[in-house]
Protein backbone atom coordinates (compact mmCIF):
# COMPACT_ATOMS: atom_id res chain seq x y z
CA UNK A 1 0.00 0.00 0.00
CA UNK A 2 2.38 2.57 -0.68
CA UNK A 3 -0.09 5.50 -1.25
CA UNK A 4 -1.20 5.35 2.30
CA UNK A 5 2.61 4.22 3.41
CA UNK A 6 3.38 7.73 1.55
CA UNK A 7 0.21 9.65 3.29
CA UNK A 8 1.30 9.00 6.60
CA UNK A 9 4.42 10.70 6.17
CA UNK A 10 2.84 13.94 5.67
CA UNK A 11 -0.57 13.45 7.38
CA UNK A 12 -3.59 14.17 5.25
CA UNK A 13 -5.97 16.70 6.43
CA UNK A 14 -10.13 17.25 6.56
CA UNK A 15 -10.81 18.36 3.16
CA UNK A 16 -7.53 17.00 1.41
CA UNK A 17 -7.85 13.00 2.00
CA UNK A 18 -8.21 9.89 0.40
CA UNK A 19 -11.66 9.98 2.61
CA UNK A 20 -12.61 13.62 1.04
CA UNK A 21 -11.24 12.22 -2.57
CA UNK A 22 -13.31 9.39 -2.57
CA UNK A 23 -16.79 11.00 -1.24
CA UNK A 24 -16.26 14.01 -3.65
CA UNK A 25 -19.65 14.42 -5.58
CA UNK A 26 -20.15 16.26 -8.57
CA UNK A 27 -23.62 18.51 -8.99
CA UNK A 28 -25.33 17.59 -12.02
CA UNK A 29 -28.46 19.84 -11.14
CA UNK A 30 -29.65 21.29 -7.25
CA UNK A 31 -30.12 18.29 -5.21
CA UNK A 32 -28.44 15.78 -7.68
CA UNK A 33 -25.34 14.71 -7.55
CA UNK A 34 -22.74 11.92 -9.48
CA UNK A 35 -20.03 10.08 -7.89
CA UNK A 36 -17.94 7.51 -8.84
CA UNK A 37 -17.66 4.99 -6.43
CA UNK A 38 -14.02 4.32 -5.28
CA UNK A 39 -13.18 0.23 -5.10
CA UNK A 40 -10.81 1.30 -2.18
CA UNK A 41 -13.24 1.14 -0.19
CA UNK A 42 -14.78 -2.71 -0.74
CA UNK A 43 -14.53 -6.02 1.28
CA UNK A 44 -14.25 -8.97 -0.92
CA UNK A 45 -16.30 -7.32 -3.86
CA UNK A 46 -19.16 -5.27 -1.64
CA UNK A 47 -18.45 -1.93 -1.17
CA UNK A 48 -18.40 -1.10 2.53
CA UNK A 49 -21.76 0.05 4.09
CA UNK A 50 -20.33 2.98 6.09
CA UNK A 51 -17.98 4.29 3.42
CA UNK A 52 -21.84 4.29 1.39
CA UNK A 53 -23.19 5.76 4.19
CA UNK A 54 -20.63 9.10 4.28
CA UNK A 55 -21.30 9.46 0.55
CA UNK A 56 -25.07 10.25 1.15
CA UNK A 57 -24.23 12.21 4.27
CA UNK A 58 -22.38 14.43 2.32
CA UNK A 59 -24.85 15.12 -0.22
CA UNK A 60 -27.32 16.01 2.00
CA UNK A 61 -24.47 18.21 4.14
CA UNK A 62 -24.66 20.07 0.83
CA UNK A 63 -28.27 19.81 -0.46
CA UNK A 64 -29.70 21.00 3.64
CA UNK A 65 -29.20 24.22 4.98
CA UNK A 66 -27.49 22.23 7.75
CA UNK A 67 -24.21 20.68 7.67
CA UNK A 68 -23.77 18.20 10.53
CA UNK A 69 -25.97 14.77 10.45
CA UNK A 70 -27.04 14.45 13.90
CA UNK A 71 -28.68 11.03 13.26
CA UNK A 72 -29.16 9.24 9.96
CA UNK A 73 -31.48 5.77 8.70
CA UNK A 74 -30.22 4.06 6.21
CA UNK A 75 -32.37 1.06 4.64
CA UNK A 76 -30.01 -1.04 2.15
CA UNK A 77 -31.93 -2.45 -0.98
CA UNK A 78 -29.27 -4.05 -3.64
CA UNK A 79 -25.39 -4.76 -3.32
CA UNK A 80 -23.44 -1.50 -4.18
CA UNK A 81 -20.61 -2.02 -7.41
CA UNK A 82 -17.76 0.28 -7.69
CA UNK A 83 -17.81 3.07 -10.47
CA UNK A 84 -20.95 5.53 -11.50
CA UNK A 85 -23.33 6.02 -9.16
CA UNK A 86 -26.18 8.93 -8.63
CA UNK A 87 -27.40 10.60 -5.28
CA UNK A 88 -30.69 12.36 -5.72
CA UNK A 89 -31.60 14.43 -2.24
CA UNK A 90 -34.81 16.08 -1.47
CA UNK A 91 -35.30 18.13 1.06
CA UNK A 92 -38.17 17.20 3.73
CA UNK A 93 -38.58 19.72 6.22
CA UNK A 94 -36.16 22.92 6.86
CA UNK A 95 -36.31 24.44 10.21
CA UNK A 96 -34.27 26.61 12.51
CA UNK A 97 -32.10 24.23 14.53
CA UNK A 98 -32.75 20.82 12.23
CA UNK A 99 -33.78 20.03 8.82
CA UNK A 100 -34.93 16.81 7.37
CA UNK A 101 -33.80 15.22 3.98
CA UNK A 102 -34.07 12.27 2.20
CA UNK A 103 -31.14 10.71 -0.22
CA UNK A 104 -31.14 7.81 -2.40
CA UNK A 105 -28.11 6.45 -4.67
CA UNK A 106 -28.72 4.52 -7.66
CA UNK A 107 -26.49 2.52 -10.15
CA UNK A 108 -27.00 1.49 -13.65
CA UNK A 109 -27.61 -2.67 -13.76
CA UNK A 110 -26.68 -4.17 -17.12
CA UNK A 111 -29.61 -3.58 -18.99
CA UNK A 112 -29.01 0.24 -18.28
CA UNK A 113 -32.13 0.57 -15.74
CA UNK A 114 -31.65 2.37 -12.63
CA UNK A 115 -31.26 0.11 -9.61
CA UNK A 116 -31.76 2.03 -6.10
CA UNK A 117 -28.37 0.80 -3.63
CA UNK A 118 -29.94 2.48 -0.35
CA UNK A 119 -32.35 5.11 0.90
CA UNK A 120 -31.34 7.05 4.31
CA UNK A 121 -33.72 9.51 5.94
CA UNK A 122 -31.88 11.61 7.91
CA UNK A 123 -31.93 15.46 10.09
CA UNK A 124 -29.13 17.79 10.30
CA UNK A 125 -28.10 20.73 12.31
CA UNK A 126 -24.89 22.58 13.75
CA UNK A 127 -23.03 20.50 16.31
CA UNK A 128 -21.35 23.61 17.13
CA UNK A 129 -23.55 25.65 18.20
CA UNK A 130 -25.03 22.64 21.01
CA UNK A 131 -24.62 23.61 24.50
CA UNK A 132 -21.27 21.48 26.46
CA UNK A 133 -23.50 20.23 29.17
CA UNK A 134 -22.53 16.07 29.36
CA UNK A 135 -24.57 14.19 31.56
CA UNK A 136 -23.30 10.37 31.09
CA UNK A 137 -23.41 6.88 32.25
CA UNK A 138 -21.25 5.93 29.50
CA UNK A 139 -17.97 4.85 29.83
CA UNK A 140 -15.08 4.39 27.28
CA UNK A 141 -14.65 0.92 26.12
CA UNK A 142 -11.72 -0.73 27.72
CA UNK A 143 -9.58 -0.97 25.02
CA UNK A 144 -5.43 -2.03 25.41
CA UNK A 145 -2.68 0.94 24.43
CA UNK A 146 -2.67 0.97 20.33
CA UNK A 147 0.64 -0.88 20.05
CA UNK A 148 -1.26 -4.31 21.99
CA UNK A 149 -3.88 -3.89 19.87
CA UNK A 150 -3.59 -5.78 15.75
CA UNK A 151 -4.83 -5.19 12.37
CA UNK A 152 -4.53 -6.69 8.87
CA UNK A 153 -0.74 -5.44 8.64
CA UNK A 154 0.58 -7.73 11.88
CA UNK A 155 0.14 -11.10 11.06
CA UNK A 156 -0.74 -14.02 9.36
CA UNK A 157 -4.26 -13.98 10.14
CA UNK A 158 -6.45 -12.75 7.69
CA UNK A 159 -7.92 -9.57 9.17
CA UNK A 160 -9.91 -8.06 6.45
CA UNK A 161 -6.71 -9.21 4.24
CA UNK A 162 -8.49 -9.27 1.08
CA UNK A 163 -10.50 -6.45 1.34
CA UNK A 164 -9.26 -3.37 -0.47
CA UNK A 165 -10.51 -0.97 2.55
CA UNK A 166 -7.89 -2.42 4.90
CA UNK A 167 -5.34 -0.21 3.24
CA UNK A 168 -7.60 3.08 3.95
CA UNK A 169 -8.20 3.08 7.40
CA UNK A 170 -5.90 2.51 10.64
CA UNK A 171 -7.95 -0.81 12.38
CA UNK A 172 -5.89 -1.96 15.65
CA UNK A 173 -8.71 -4.19 17.27
CA UNK A 174 -8.54 -5.38 20.67
CA UNK A 175 -7.05 -8.78 21.08
CA UNK A 176 -9.78 -10.06 23.02
CA UNK A 177 -12.61 -9.70 20.57
CA UNK A 178 -9.66 -11.25 18.40
CA UNK A 179 -10.54 -14.61 18.91
CA UNK A 180 -12.17 -15.50 15.48
CA UNK A 181 -9.33 -14.96 13.26
CA UNK A 182 -7.45 -17.72 15.20
CA UNK A 183 -10.06 -20.13 15.30
CA UNK A 184 -11.22 -19.70 18.46
CA UNK A 185 -13.90 -17.34 18.76
CA UNK A 186 -15.12 -15.80 22.69
CA UNK A 187 -18.70 -16.56 21.59
CA UNK A 188 -19.70 -13.28 23.30
CA UNK A 189 -20.65 -10.54 20.58
CA UNK A 190 -18.43 -8.04 21.12
CA UNK A 191 -15.85 -6.32 18.84
CA UNK A 192 -13.62 -3.17 19.87
CA UNK A 193 -10.74 -1.48 17.81
CA UNK A 194 -8.96 1.69 17.11
CA UNK A 195 -10.09 3.44 14.29
CA UNK A 196 -8.59 6.09 12.13
CA UNK A 197 -7.81 6.51 8.71
CA UNK A 198 -4.83 5.05 6.91
CA UNK A 199 -3.23 8.53 5.62
CA UNK A 200 -4.32 10.07 9.15
CA UNK A 201 -6.98 12.16 8.49
CA UNK A 202 -8.92 13.20 11.51
CA UNK A 203 -12.22 12.38 11.96
CA UNK A 204 -15.10 14.77 11.28
CA UNK A 205 -18.71 14.04 11.18
CA UNK A 206 -18.70 12.54 8.43
CA UNK A 207 -15.85 9.98 9.35
CA UNK A 208 -17.79 8.66 12.04
CA UNK A 209 -20.62 7.73 9.38
CA UNK A 210 -18.27 4.87 8.04
CA UNK A 211 -16.62 4.35 11.77
CA UNK A 212 -19.65 2.86 13.08
CA UNK A 213 -19.48 -0.27 10.36
CA UNK A 214 -16.20 -0.47 9.77
CA UNK A 215 -15.03 -3.66 12.23
CA UNK A 216 -15.60 -7.11 11.03
CA UNK A 217 -18.83 -8.47 12.34
CA UNK A 218 -19.81 -9.28 15.83
CA UNK A 219 -20.98 -12.23 14.49
CA UNK A 220 -17.60 -13.81 13.61
CA UNK A 221 -16.83 -13.75 17.28
CA UNK A 222 -20.47 -15.46 18.21
CA UNK A 223 -18.48 -18.38 15.89
CA UNK A 224 -20.44 -17.58 12.66
CA UNK A 225 -18.93 -17.57 9.30
CA UNK A 226 -20.16 -15.73 6.13
CA UNK A 227 -21.68 -12.80 4.92
CA UNK A 228 -23.61 -10.89 7.59
CA UNK A 229 -25.65 -8.21 5.29
CA UNK A 230 -26.91 -4.58 6.83
CA UNK A 231 -30.83 -4.18 6.78
CA UNK A 232 -31.42 -0.93 8.20
CA UNK A 233 -28.37 0.77 9.88
CA UNK A 234 -28.92 4.14 12.02
CA UNK A 235 -26.73 6.53 13.66
CA UNK A 236 -26.85 9.74 15.79
CA UNK A 237 -23.64 11.69 16.19
CA UNK A 238 -23.65 13.62 19.37
CA UNK A 239 -20.45 15.39 18.80
CA UNK A 240 -17.82 16.73 16.75
CA UNK A 241 -15.28 14.37 17.41
CA UNK A 242 -11.80 15.72 18.71
CA UNK A 243 -8.96 15.42 16.53
CA UNK A 244 -6.77 11.95 17.35
CA UNK A 245 -7.93 8.04 16.95
CA UNK A 246 -11.22 7.06 17.92
CA UNK A 247 -12.50 3.83 19.87
CA UNK A 248 -14.85 1.87 18.38
CA UNK A 249 -17.45 -0.67 20.39
CA UNK A 250 -20.02 -2.68 19.11
CA UNK A 251 -22.21 -5.36 20.73
CA UNK A 252 -24.47 -7.72 20.08
CA UNK A 253 -26.77 -8.95 22.63
CA UNK A 254 -29.64 -10.46 20.28
CA UNK A 255 -29.27 -13.12 17.80
CA UNK A 256 -33.01 -14.63 16.88
CA UNK A 257 -34.74 -15.83 13.91
CA UNK A 258 -31.61 -15.27 11.79
CA UNK A 259 -31.36 -11.35 12.41
CA UNK A 260 -28.91 -9.31 14.96
CA UNK A 261 -28.58 -6.04 15.98
CA UNK A 262 -25.08 -4.19 16.36
CA UNK A 263 -25.07 -1.56 18.61
CA UNK A 264 -21.68 0.78 18.00
CA UNK A 265 -20.65 3.52 20.12
CA UNK A 266 -17.79 5.50 18.77
CA UNK A 267 -15.32 7.33 21.28
CA UNK A 268 -13.18 9.79 20.66
CA UNK A 269 -9.47 10.65 22.00
CA UNK A 270 -11.09 13.73 24.78
CA UNK A 271 -12.99 11.10 26.21
CA UNK A 272 -16.53 12.05 24.53
CA UNK A 273 -19.09 9.56 22.86
CA UNK A 274 -19.12 11.10 19.72
CA UNK A 275 -21.72 8.44 17.80
CA UNK A 276 -24.03 5.67 18.64
CA UNK A 277 -25.20 3.33 15.91
CA UNK A 278 -27.37 0.59 15.83
CA UNK A 279 -28.03 -1.76 12.94
CA UNK A 280 -30.17 -5.15 11.85
CA UNK A 281 -28.22 -7.20 9.63
CA UNK A 282 -28.71 -11.03 8.47
CA UNK A 283 -26.79 -13.44 9.19
CA UNK A 284 -26.30 -17.11 7.72
CA UNK A 285 -26.49 -19.58 10.21
CA UNK A 286 -23.45 -22.12 10.26
CA UNK B 1 -63.40 5.79 31.44
CA UNK B 2 -66.41 3.48 30.93
CA UNK B 3 -65.80 2.60 27.42
CA UNK B 4 -62.78 0.84 28.64
CA UNK B 5 -63.78 -0.32 31.71
CA UNK B 6 -66.89 -2.30 29.88
CA UNK B 7 -64.41 -3.65 27.61
CA UNK B 8 -62.12 -5.03 30.02
CA UNK B 9 -65.09 -7.20 31.33
CA UNK B 10 -65.32 -8.62 27.76
CA UNK B 11 -61.20 -8.69 26.73
CA UNK B 12 -60.80 -7.16 23.52
CA UNK B 13 -59.19 -8.95 20.50
CA UNK B 14 -57.10 -8.60 17.70
CA UNK B 15 -58.94 -6.86 14.85
CA UNK B 16 -61.69 -5.82 17.60
CA UNK B 17 -59.80 -3.16 20.00
CA UNK B 18 -59.82 0.56 20.19
CA UNK B 19 -56.23 0.22 19.14
CA UNK B 20 -57.44 -1.85 15.62
CA UNK B 21 -60.81 0.83 15.25
CA UNK B 22 -58.29 4.26 16.17
CA UNK B 23 -55.62 2.69 13.64
CA UNK B 24 -58.15 1.95 11.24
CA UNK B 25 -57.22 3.06 7.50
CA UNK B 26 -59.83 3.48 4.32
CA UNK B 27 -58.03 3.04 1.13
CA UNK B 28 -58.13 6.06 -0.90
CA UNK B 29 -56.68 4.60 -4.24
CA UNK B 30 -53.57 1.71 -3.82
CA UNK B 31 -51.06 2.64 -1.57
CA UNK B 32 -53.08 6.16 0.03
CA UNK B 33 -54.89 6.47 3.48
CA UNK B 34 -57.35 8.59 4.78
CA UNK B 35 -57.67 7.96 8.62
CA UNK B 36 -58.81 10.21 11.52
CA UNK B 37 -56.50 10.38 13.81
CA UNK B 38 -57.52 9.89 17.40
CA UNK B 39 -57.98 12.20 20.33
CA UNK B 40 -57.58 9.13 22.72
CA UNK B 41 -53.98 8.76 21.98
CA UNK B 42 -53.00 12.44 23.15
CA UNK B 43 -50.66 13.01 25.61
CA UNK B 44 -51.27 16.78 26.66
CA UNK B 45 -52.46 18.27 23.67
CA UNK B 46 -49.79 16.11 21.04
CA UNK B 47 -50.56 12.52 19.53
CA UNK B 48 -48.27 9.88 21.29
CA UNK B 49 -45.55 9.08 18.08
CA UNK B 50 -45.70 5.88 18.99
CA UNK B 51 -49.74 5.64 18.15
CA UNK B 52 -48.52 7.55 14.74
CA UNK B 53 -46.08 4.87 14.17
CA UNK B 54 -48.50 1.82 14.77
CA UNK B 55 -51.19 3.86 11.89
CA UNK B 56 -48.03 4.24 9.47
CA UNK B 57 -46.76 0.60 10.16
CA UNK B 58 -50.52 -0.46 10.00
CA UNK B 59 -50.51 1.21 6.05
CA UNK B 60 -47.01 -0.52 5.41
CA UNK B 61 -48.72 -3.89 6.32
CA UNK B 62 -50.91 -3.66 3.98
CA UNK B 63 -49.25 -1.81 0.46
CA UNK B 64 -46.57 -3.85 1.06
CA UNK B 65 -46.40 -7.63 0.27
CA UNK B 66 -44.96 -8.64 3.53
CA UNK B 67 -47.12 -7.61 6.63
CA UNK B 68 -44.72 -7.61 9.79
CA UNK B 69 -42.61 -4.68 10.51
CA UNK B 70 -38.87 -5.94 11.10
CA UNK B 71 -37.24 -2.23 11.48
CA UNK B 72 -39.33 1.27 11.02
CA UNK B 73 -37.26 4.34 10.94
CA UNK B 74 -39.48 7.53 11.56
CA UNK B 75 -38.23 11.31 11.70
CA UNK B 76 -41.13 12.99 13.18
CA UNK B 77 -41.34 16.45 11.70
CA UNK B 78 -44.40 18.80 12.83
CA UNK B 79 -46.71 17.73 15.89
CA UNK B 80 -49.81 15.58 14.67
CA UNK B 81 -53.03 16.93 15.64
CA UNK B 82 -56.00 14.69 16.64
CA UNK B 83 -58.74 14.52 12.95
CA UNK B 84 -58.12 14.29 9.47
CA UNK B 85 -55.22 12.61 8.19
CA UNK B 86 -53.60 10.91 4.83
CA UNK B 87 -50.87 8.36 4.77
CA UNK B 88 -48.81 7.78 1.55
CA UNK B 89 -47.03 5.10 0.88
CA UNK B 90 -44.39 4.34 -1.80
CA UNK B 91 -42.69 0.65 -2.40
CA UNK B 92 -39.16 0.96 -2.75
CA UNK B 93 -38.28 -2.52 -3.35
CA UNK B 94 -39.98 -6.01 -2.80
CA UNK B 95 -37.74 -8.92 -2.25
CA UNK B 96 -38.67 -12.91 -1.16
CA UNK B 97 -38.08 -12.18 2.26
CA UNK B 98 -37.82 -8.53 2.77
CA UNK B 99 -39.76 -5.54 1.19
CA UNK B 100 -39.06 -2.05 1.90
CA UNK B 101 -41.32 0.97 1.87
CA UNK B 102 -41.83 4.28 2.85
CA UNK B 103 -44.59 6.16 4.04
CA UNK B 104 -45.65 9.81 5.26
CA UNK B 105 -48.19 11.20 7.02
CA UNK B 106 -49.77 14.67 6.46
CA UNK B 107 -52.49 17.13 7.82
CA UNK B 108 -53.84 19.93 6.42
CA UNK B 109 -52.87 23.29 8.11
CA UNK B 110 -55.25 26.82 8.82
CA UNK B 111 -54.78 27.28 5.11
CA UNK B 112 -55.91 24.11 3.73
CA UNK B 113 -52.29 23.37 2.83
CA UNK B 114 -51.22 19.81 3.05
CA UNK B 115 -48.06 19.66 5.84
CA UNK B 116 -46.07 16.57 6.29
CA UNK B 117 -46.17 15.36 10.20
CA UNK B 118 -43.63 12.26 10.56
CA UNK B 119 -41.91 10.47 7.64
CA UNK B 120 -41.13 6.35 7.93
CA UNK B 121 -38.55 4.10 6.11
CA UNK B 122 -39.39 0.79 6.98
CA UNK B 123 -38.46 -2.83 5.96
CA UNK B 124 -41.12 -5.69 6.27
CA UNK B 125 -41.02 -9.39 6.22
CA UNK B 126 -42.49 -12.30 7.58
CA UNK B 127 -41.91 -13.12 11.45
CA UNK B 128 -43.84 -16.20 11.01
CA UNK B 129 -40.99 -17.73 8.85
CA UNK B 130 -38.24 -17.16 11.08
CA UNK B 131 -36.49 -19.65 12.46
CA UNK B 132 -36.89 -20.62 15.99
CA UNK B 133 -32.83 -20.11 17.05
CA UNK B 134 -32.10 -17.60 20.07
CA UNK B 135 -28.91 -16.49 21.12
CA UNK B 136 -29.00 -13.85 23.72
CA UNK B 137 -27.39 -12.34 26.75
CA UNK B 138 -30.16 -9.75 27.12
CA UNK B 139 -32.04 -10.41 30.28
CA UNK B 140 -35.72 -9.18 30.82
CA UNK B 141 -36.06 -6.33 33.15
CA UNK B 142 -36.54 -6.77 36.76
CA UNK B 143 -39.69 -5.88 37.42
CA UNK B 144 -41.92 -6.08 40.63
CA UNK B 145 -44.89 -8.08 40.45
CA UNK B 146 -47.57 -6.14 38.33
CA UNK B 147 -49.86 -5.41 41.69
CA UNK B 148 -46.78 -3.48 43.16
CA UNK B 149 -46.77 -1.05 40.09
CA UNK B 150 -48.32 2.13 39.33
CA UNK B 151 -50.07 3.74 37.21
CA UNK B 152 -52.15 7.07 36.79
CA UNK B 153 -55.09 5.04 38.69
CA UNK B 154 -53.28 4.44 41.72
CA UNK B 155 -52.65 7.63 43.35
CA UNK B 156 -52.89 10.81 43.74
CA UNK B 157 -49.66 11.90 41.84
CA UNK B 158 -50.58 13.30 38.28
CA UNK B 159 -48.62 9.97 36.21
CA UNK B 160 -49.77 11.26 32.61
CA UNK B 161 -53.08 11.93 34.56
CA UNK B 162 -53.95 15.01 32.08
CA UNK B 163 -53.62 12.25 28.64
CA UNK B 164 -55.87 10.74 26.95
CA UNK B 165 -53.40 8.10 25.95
CA UNK B 166 -53.31 6.76 30.05
CA UNK B 167 -56.98 5.26 29.69
CA UNK B 168 -56.13 3.07 26.39
CA UNK B 169 -52.93 1.93 28.30
CA UNK B 170 -52.74 -0.53 30.86
CA UNK B 171 -49.38 0.86 32.41
CA UNK B 172 -47.89 -0.24 35.69
CA UNK B 173 -44.51 1.79 36.63
CA UNK B 174 -41.94 0.14 38.63
CA UNK B 175 -41.93 2.31 41.76
CA UNK B 176 -38.08 2.23 41.97
CA UNK B 177 -38.48 4.57 38.71
CA UNK B 178 -41.16 6.54 39.71
CA UNK B 179 -39.14 9.31 41.98
CA UNK B 180 -39.81 11.64 39.36
CA UNK B 181 -43.50 11.80 40.39
CA UNK B 182 -43.08 12.19 43.94
CA UNK B 183 -40.88 15.45 43.54
CA UNK B 184 -37.80 12.93 44.15
CA UNK B 185 -36.33 11.89 40.80
CA UNK B 186 -33.52 9.27 41.03
CA UNK B 187 -31.23 10.86 38.42
CA UNK B 188 -30.62 8.09 36.58
CA UNK B 189 -32.40 7.69 33.16
CA UNK B 190 -34.18 4.47 33.41
CA UNK B 191 -37.69 3.60 33.14
CA UNK B 192 -39.40 0.75 33.39
CA UNK B 193 -43.29 -1.01 33.07
CA UNK B 194 -45.75 -3.24 32.26
CA UNK B 195 -47.51 -2.09 29.00
CA UNK B 196 -50.35 -4.07 27.69
CA UNK B 197 -53.99 -2.00 25.73
CA UNK B 198 -56.66 -1.06 28.24
CA UNK B 199 -59.00 -3.35 26.96
CA UNK B 200 -57.38 -6.46 27.02
CA UNK B 201 -56.16 -6.83 23.31
CA UNK B 202 -53.17 -8.80 23.66
CA UNK B 203 -50.32 -7.07 21.45
CA UNK B 204 -49.18 -8.04 18.21
CA UNK B 205 -45.91 -5.95 16.30
CA UNK B 206 -48.04 -3.37 15.49
CA UNK B 207 -48.66 -2.43 19.03
CA UNK B 208 -45.01 -3.06 19.73
CA UNK B 209 -44.78 0.17 17.57
CA UNK B 210 -47.12 1.67 20.45
CA UNK B 211 -45.13 0.14 23.12
CA UNK B 212 -41.64 1.54 22.47
CA UNK B 213 -42.85 5.25 23.16
CA UNK B 214 -45.56 5.02 25.67
CA UNK B 215 -43.70 5.24 28.54
CA UNK B 216 -42.81 8.55 29.99
CA UNK B 217 -39.31 10.05 29.43
CA UNK B 218 -36.46 8.98 31.33
CA UNK B 219 -35.62 12.76 31.31
CA UNK B 220 -38.25 13.04 34.08
CA UNK B 221 -36.55 10.47 36.42
CA UNK B 222 -32.99 12.41 35.54
CA UNK B 223 -34.26 15.48 36.63
CA UNK B 224 -36.13 17.57 33.99
CA UNK B 225 -39.31 18.47 33.64
CA UNK B 226 -41.11 19.57 29.99
CA UNK B 227 -41.29 18.46 26.85
CA UNK B 228 -38.96 15.51 25.29
CA UNK B 229 -39.77 15.69 21.33
CA UNK B 230 -38.92 12.46 19.26
CA UNK B 231 -36.58 13.51 16.28
CA UNK B 232 -36.75 10.05 15.24
CA UNK B 233 -36.87 6.68 16.44
CA UNK B 234 -36.15 3.53 15.01
CA UNK B 235 -38.12 -0.02 16.56
CA UNK B 236 -36.43 -3.41 15.49
CA UNK B 237 -39.48 -6.09 16.19
CA UNK B 238 -37.90 -9.37 16.74
CA UNK B 239 -40.16 -11.69 17.51
CA UNK B 240 -44.23 -11.99 17.42
CA UNK B 241 -45.48 -11.64 20.86
CA UNK B 242 -46.77 -13.96 23.07
CA UNK B 243 -50.27 -13.15 24.48
CA UNK B 244 -50.70 -11.37 28.10
CA UNK B 245 -48.12 -8.30 29.05
CA UNK B 246 -45.22 -6.84 28.01
CA UNK B 247 -42.57 -5.51 29.96
CA UNK B 248 -41.02 -2.66 28.67
CA UNK B 249 -37.32 -1.13 29.89
CA UNK B 250 -35.93 2.22 28.81
CA UNK B 251 -32.29 3.51 29.14
CA UNK B 252 -30.85 6.85 28.37
CA UNK B 253 -27.09 6.64 29.11
CA UNK B 254 -26.19 9.83 27.42
CA UNK B 255 -27.14 13.59 27.65
CA UNK B 256 -25.68 15.79 25.98
CA UNK B 257 -25.79 19.12 24.02
CA UNK B 258 -29.67 19.39 24.53
CA UNK B 259 -30.06 15.81 23.11
CA UNK B 260 -30.58 12.17 24.67
CA UNK B 261 -30.90 8.56 23.36
CA UNK B 262 -34.07 6.29 24.45
CA UNK B 263 -33.07 3.03 23.92
CA UNK B 264 -36.11 0.36 24.86
CA UNK B 265 -36.48 -2.78 24.99
CA UNK B 266 -40.06 -5.05 25.01
CA UNK B 267 -40.47 -8.66 26.32
CA UNK B 268 -43.34 -10.66 26.23
CA UNK B 269 -44.99 -12.86 28.81
CA UNK B 270 -42.71 -15.92 27.26
CA UNK B 271 -39.71 -13.97 28.07
CA UNK B 272 -38.76 -13.27 24.62
CA UNK B 273 -36.99 -9.89 23.49
CA UNK B 274 -39.76 -8.85 20.86
CA UNK B 275 -38.48 -5.45 19.78
CA UNK B 276 -35.65 -2.90 20.73
CA UNK B 277 -35.93 0.94 19.57
CA UNK B 278 -33.49 3.86 19.99
CA UNK B 279 -34.86 7.24 19.84
CA UNK B 280 -33.39 10.50 19.25
CA UNK B 281 -34.87 13.01 21.41
CA UNK B 282 -34.70 16.92 22.24
CA UNK B 283 -34.93 18.30 25.78
CA UNK B 284 -35.70 21.41 26.99
CA UNK B 285 -32.54 21.97 30.15
CA UNK B 286 -34.41 23.45 33.33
Amino acid sequence: MPEAASAQATRAVIGDSEFDRDTALTQREPGVYDIDLSAGWTIINAVNGGYLLAVLGRALADALPHSDPFTVSAHYLTASQPGPAVVRTETVRTGRTLSTGQASLFQRDEQGNEVERIRVLASYGDLDTLPDDVRTTAVPPALPPMDQCFGPEDGPAPVDGSSEIAGRLMLKLDPSTLGWALGKPSGKGEMRAWFGLADGRDPDPLALLLAVDALPPTAFEMGLTGWVPTVELTVHVRCRPAPGPLRVSITTRNLAGGFLEEDAEVWDSAGRLVAQSRQLARVRLS
